[in-house]
């Protein structure tokens, strides 16, 4: 671990109680966990939620990153209010986050600002993490060639255009990537992060909190469980939205020479 | 099934492409179920994201209602702007939903306008839902006086001071009140809602869509499961609100002569 990540670490332990202030003061003010979570126009706010709500629980220096500071709307119609900019965000991010939203995902790839803040971020963040379709503008950057990597389960295998390689677990990590299924696999993500940043009885406290004992009352999770019909039924709707996302991972993997 | 029951279940059914368009259209224009969420200061985002994700699949008519116009602050630092007030807000709603958050909720118990709203709506809902700490909030509004209901773990036996009897699973569902237990319940709860509300099939493709196939990294969702150090240390942290939950609910059973 070093010195940057201890301090991280102590950081988060002691706003918990998990170490005794004196401890934390000690070591004079470890600077908090810093937390940059891109947000972007028709992004999935449930994408943004759970992992918000670990960082926040974490007592995390957490920035929502935007292009400008205009807010920019979700897909529930609730807008949200940026707190940095591509220009004021920190250069040495303890964790890089991107949600997911299809539509939006879909535009971010094709932004060059964009995906050249993403890619520079990217480059010196401890953790490098996504949620859902975020994955495929961290594959956009650049960010997953060579790298095992997942995303929501009806893009996933696009990854692939980008030089990743696809797997299909809840949470993938392979070196200092972290990349998560669809939407709601955010939360399982947030738990992940928290450990390895701030340890893992912090996790735990955090899961007890938040109360994560998931009981799905129907077994429709994934197209192997939800079937045929069910899952033909939610890709007729995404279909052209789907096709785009194609397109727009062969032009990004082609600029990477792929 | 009554008449708004049905039209309900055929407008959600028909927007998400489950039944012909011309099927939907041979019973006139059939109302979108009408879906009211309370929203209030300090409650937790990620109560309403959870629920608000899967309405607004439905193409729910949602309102988000709150004492005045002005954006309630919550847990995590983002403002959420209502879109109705107690009285602009339709007196027959399909679903009334009730988010938590301990320190919001103990505020709303306590004020004598929000609690009447809150009895008059359910009086009148087809379903009266909550997740997490909202369930306090039902019960001090006299809505669980004889119902089997649940609440986030660390105050869920608060609710038998209000005459309710207390039930620990993830969603309880008593005739038509469906209360979940802490945060992440919301999300089980939704499904459950939106397969009441537009039936089995689709509340799976919804379940798909949001890819909710959860993984925990750890097995600490519960106190049974997370222990009793992992769980004291949780307590310890918000013992003083917890009492403060403890005297608004007897006191709420006082007032119903409990």
């Amino acid at each position: 671990m070093d010195r940057r990540a201890f301090n991280a670490a102590l950081a988060a332990a002691s706003v918990l109680g998990l170490v005794a202030p004196t401890a934390a003061r000690a070591q004079g003010a470890p600077a908090r966990p810093r937390i940059g979570m891109l947000v972007y126009s028709d992004m999935i706010l449930l994408d943004l939620a759970g992992p918000l709500t670990a960082f926040n629980i974490m007592q995390a220096d957490i920035q929502l990153i935007a292009r400008s500071s205009q807010a920019v709307m979700t897909d529930v119609g609730l807008p949200v209010t940026p707190t940095a900019n591509f220009e004021t965000t920190a250069k040495d991010l303890d964790v890089l986050f991107v949600p997911g939203g299809l539509k939006g995902t879909i535009a971010a790839m094709k932004d060059t600002q964009t995906v050249d803040f993403v890619r520079e971020q990217g480059r010196a963040a401890r953790y490098v993490t996504s949620v859902c379709t975020g994955s495929l503008l961290l594959g956009a950057a650049g960010l997953l060639k060579g790298y095992q990597a997942t995303s929501h389960w009806y893009v996933r295998d696009l990854l692939a255009h980008m030089g990743a390689v696809v797997r299909k677990d809840r949470v993938v990590e392979d070196r200092n990537r972290l990349t998560a299924g669809g939407v709601t696999a955010g939360i399982d993500l947030a738990l992940t992060i928290a450990e390895r940043v701030a340890g893992d009885e912090l996790a735990r406290r955090m899961q007890l909190l938040i109360e994560y004992d998931p009981r799905p009352p129907f077994d429709s999770g994934s197209p192997e469980h939800a079937g045929l019909k069910i899952t033909e039924a939610v890709l007729a709707r995404r279909s052209d939205l789907i096709r785009e996302a194609e397109t727009a991972a062969k032009a990004a993997g082609a600029s990477m020479n792929l």
